[in-house]
């Protein structure tokens, strides 16, 4: 070994004791006689000291150091005269009697500090540098220690930990595979899975019960920001289970997760349909650390001679407490906000209801103080207040409202990454109409079953999109975390499910026969969920976006710019493959 | 939930108790007046009860079910008039009062029983069955138990289990790789990793100091017997260690295991050289569950006109204890062993060592008695051992004289699957010579050190045959279960190796730069070590092959047969990908 103790570890206590240290040279600090080098290591930092009066070679050979070299010190722990409480071991230091040097540094192109002078593209680069940053390697840790608590706690509840293949077959359904040749068969090809969904309700055929995997799954999507081709689920599904119970037992699990990882206790989480998340929140994942419910008007705004609510199918709003101050300026940036193509709102309402009981609103023109007092009350407001209304076509404006509310969450810090709000989204849409295609989709995936009591508008092809599936997501502060569905476990109501999907037998056969062939020899009912790894992580580390819990991302080109990969490969390798290049130029 | 207990947990103190079961029909025994239904699930066997006297409806629904279908039935707990005490649950039974049939199922197509009726291929074709099987299942539940184990114990020694990627960059050196075509970099393919060698090095520059990974891993090879394109390995670095650390601390893991899986303590594992273990076993994996190490005869057996041996390079034997009886058929049955081209010595010759104190040998003619005591001596043989030789090139015979041995323990019932016998190789060379391409290749991998006292030998190529790696293995009852190295850190080294593995530098820049570079901002000392996970399962279970601890294998084509994997794509995925199959007709 090359050390005695980790560079986290001395206290007073140790006070000397001779010790050996290997590390990363932080930062030398020179005084002509004095010389302290900051020595680091994954544990933390131990300040080194050399005195050149009594050892004026020694300080010569740390004067060669330089940042980021590593080094081996050999010395005694000794009190430290000028103490720094904000380390651990910063009551002592290392006086030092020896040195090896066991490997040199280039100076690293960005500093290695929690906040690096380092840009983006730079760092990931030289990913393995930043890697050695404090807050990236907690977040690594963090991770670890997330990944522990999940497999112990499934593990005592009797959950197993599975691996199922990556070499699968290619499914159409849902989003594009990944696919590899295989040279032992040629013209085939293996796909990488989005998820080992099929593998998992398989293990339930096969009397598994309880499943799980901490598992890598693959979508080859067109990247937006802070998504990943590669990107790591908790998959989970039982047997002989109903809703109640699939919701209990990870509602334990994420329980667990906030008492260990962040002393968080919770009652129940609350639930809510996607119906209501939708009404209220204009989202299937709603924020609920803070609330500004939406409060539908048209009752309250219909016919008094405002054209633009009089035809809008919904006109909405929110009540933001206390805003009634907010200048000119603020108003019409929250307009561009809402108008902005990524939110696509024509324009937007406002309504102060000032301090002095007074009202002044941007439609003035066609609502009397008494109008705009019914509207008030219909807000529930207070003078102080604000109310922002947007109008149009019910789901679309509902959308954008969200868009307006979480900005209002933001810009009223009520979005604390510190808080946690977490909620149950259940009843979701079994089938949602996608207009390009002209046919509907699957909205979880086709395995999902509806609500029993949905189940015969299956054969009403006019109540497709009404149909309530038994799925449910799992959201935190705005974020879906996790989501699943009781499946179906009836190869008829299998059947029919594919048919509805637009699927002949002969494909659905072909997709997944192996799967429905199954689903003859005695299938159990089962259910399941998965969380989102990486998400779950950057939520739990106070973080956007994901890319910082993963060790080695890619860019949004898929991209490994430090590796760099992906890359052409020889000849060879394509002719023993049997494929070829057919580049579009 | 669909059960009040599972069909393991029921005992004679639940007598009196209401409950439901959920479970599979494993077999209904109809006595008429009388029914019992064995109720299966993962946790046990359960017997229901039904008394047609009481409740004939009940019996007839009951005789509507099949084997594998799947029920619900509720009850009372009964103590048993005839006991079964090898069952946990064997003291009680449930008189059923109503079922719910959950799902039926076809006949199986092989029995779900300890031993199958099915053969191979089908119970692979339908492995979600053959996973019912309870030996299947105990596999499973063995390797979730190792996983945790190994997790739980490296994390406790700060060990960071972290996410590698699996889309990475091709790299020539080892085994074929599979690789990815990349959608959005036409032209581009990343490789799927044959193991996360250079990112678990980086890792180290990164200053992460004890990484592990249970990560898939992936080889196309030409499939032997019991090899898997995807396969799992326990992967493990660490830093500022040396050797002894490295081996201290997965002995640790090992004995670890052993002790929470087995009940087995182990002193310090023994360690042999691979000069060795070439020398006295022939295999660079020595079996040493039991004895009968190789005794090599050159001084005693030449210049006694047998030409045979005269000519040989190496004359080389085994004693086999208390084997003097073998009979001709027997000695003719190891000649034609020693024969077959899977070994292809070009004969055998044997001595008895009678209970009479006599000889009797198929060299009689050459060799006098005293010739045969003296070789006997050599040996240590006493009366009543057989003694087994073969002579000729020495590394080849040295590897015949193994497989010899090899069954000769067999035969002698010697491989005990319950004995444990652990052993680390070490001192593997660091290069070996490949006729075909006339040139070396890393023994282990590009990044393994040289000894330090070798390291000069490296200037000397007609000396690189004799460098020893500072590489070991982990090999328990003749299975290779690990291996590992100390990595060279030092750029130039690393050059210098390359150069060595005739390299270019562009070639090395090209495949490895960013490993390279890597090395210049300050690697540490580092050296790691990768159990094969599924070997290591297999070993545990006590049985020969990884398969049966895979819960979905491929077979030797690398076919999934279940869900008829790998298999043609749609064109338009073709076309996407922008590559086209030039199959050779």
């Amino acid at each position: 070994m090359y050390r005695s103790h980790t560079c986290g570890e001395l206290r007073l206590a140790d006070a000397g004791k001779e010790v050996t240290l290997a590390g990363w040279v932080q930062r030398i600090r020179d005084k002509g006689a004095l010389v302290w080098i900051d020595l680091r290591d994954r544990y933390g930092i131990t300040q080194l000291f050399l005195d050149s009066n009594s050892d004026p070679k020694l300080v010569e050979q740390a004067r060669t150091f330089g940042r980021e070299f590593v080094i081996q010190a050999k010395g005694t722990v000794i009190e430290r005269e000028s103490k720094n409480p904000n380390m651990p071991t910063g009551d002592i230091e290392i006086r030092v009697n020896g040195f090896t040097l066991l490997n040199s540094s280039k100076t690293p192109p960005f500093t290695i500090e929690d906040n690096s002078d380092g840009g983006d593209d730079l760092r990931m680069k030289y990913r393995y540098l930043d890697l050695r940053r404090t807050p990236v390697r907690q977040n690594l840790e963090l991770r670890h220690r997330m990944a522990m608590l999940v497999r112990n706690y499934l593990s005592d509840l009797n959950f197993m930990e599975i691996e199922t293949p990556m070499l699968i077959k290619s499914t159409p359904e849902g989003a594009r595979d990944f696919v590899v040749p295989s040279r032992m068969n040629p013209g085939e090809f293996y796909a990488l899975p989005q998820s080992p969904q099929q593998y998992k309700q398989l293990l339930m055929v096969a009397g598994f019960d309880r499943y799980f995997q901490i598992v890598r799954c693959f979508r080859d999507e067109d990247l937006r920001a802070d998504r990943q081709p590669e990107f790591t689920q908790i998959d989970c599904e039982m047997s002989f289970v109903e809703q109640e119970d699939v919701l209990n037992t990870f509602e334990g699990l994420a329980k667990h997760l906030f008492k260990e990882m962040k002393g968080l206790e919770f009652d129940q989480f609350p639930r809510m349909t996607w119906h209501d998340a939708m009404k209220y929140y204009g989202s299937d994942k709603p924020d609920i650390r803070f609330g500004m419910k939406f409060v539908e008007l048209n009752e309250v705004v219909k016919g008094k001679g405002f054209g633009l609510f009089d035809n809008a199918e919904l006109v909405v709003g929110i009540n933001a407490l206390g805003c009634s101050e907010y200048t000119r300026k603020q108003l019409d940036a929250l307009t561009e906000f809402v108008k902005r193509p990524q939110v696509g709102a024509g324009g937007m309402v406002y309504i102060k209801y000032n301090t002095d009981g007074t009202f002044k609103s941007s439609v003035d023109k066609f609502y009397t103080p008494d109008d705009l007092k019914a509207i008030a009350e219909k807000f529930g407001s207070k003078p102080g207040d604000l109310m922002l209304i947007l109008c149009g076509e019910a789901m679309k404006t509902r959308v954008q409202l969200n868009a307006l509310r979480l900005e209002m969450g933001n810009q009223l810090g009520l979005r604390d990454p510190n808080k946690y709000a977490p909620l149950w989204v259940i009843d979701f849409p079994l089938l949602e109409w996608d207009e390009e295609t002209q046919r509907y989709y699957a909205m979880h995936h086709p395995f999902t079953a509806p609500k029993p009591e949905d189940e015969a508008l299956l054969d009403d092809p006019s109540k497709w999109g009404d149909i309530r599936a038994n799925a449910y997501d799992i959201v935190m502060n705005g974020v879906e975390v996790g989501g699943g569905s009781i499946r179906i476990h009836d190869r008829t109501l299998q059947n029919k499910m594919f048919h509805t999907l637009g699927f002949t037998d002969e494909k659905a056969q072909e997709q997944f026969g192996f799967l429905m062939g199954a689903f003859e020899y005695g299938a159990p009912p089962h259910a399941g969920l998965a969380f989102g790894f990486d998400r779950l992580c950057s939520l739990f580390g106070g973080a956007d976006s994901i890319r910082d819990f993963i060790a080695f991302p890619k860019n949004n080109a898929g991209r490994d710019v430090m590796s760099g990969s992906p890359a052409p490969i020889a000849q060879e390798q394509l002719d023993e493959l049997q494929i070829g290049l057919n580049l579009k130029i």
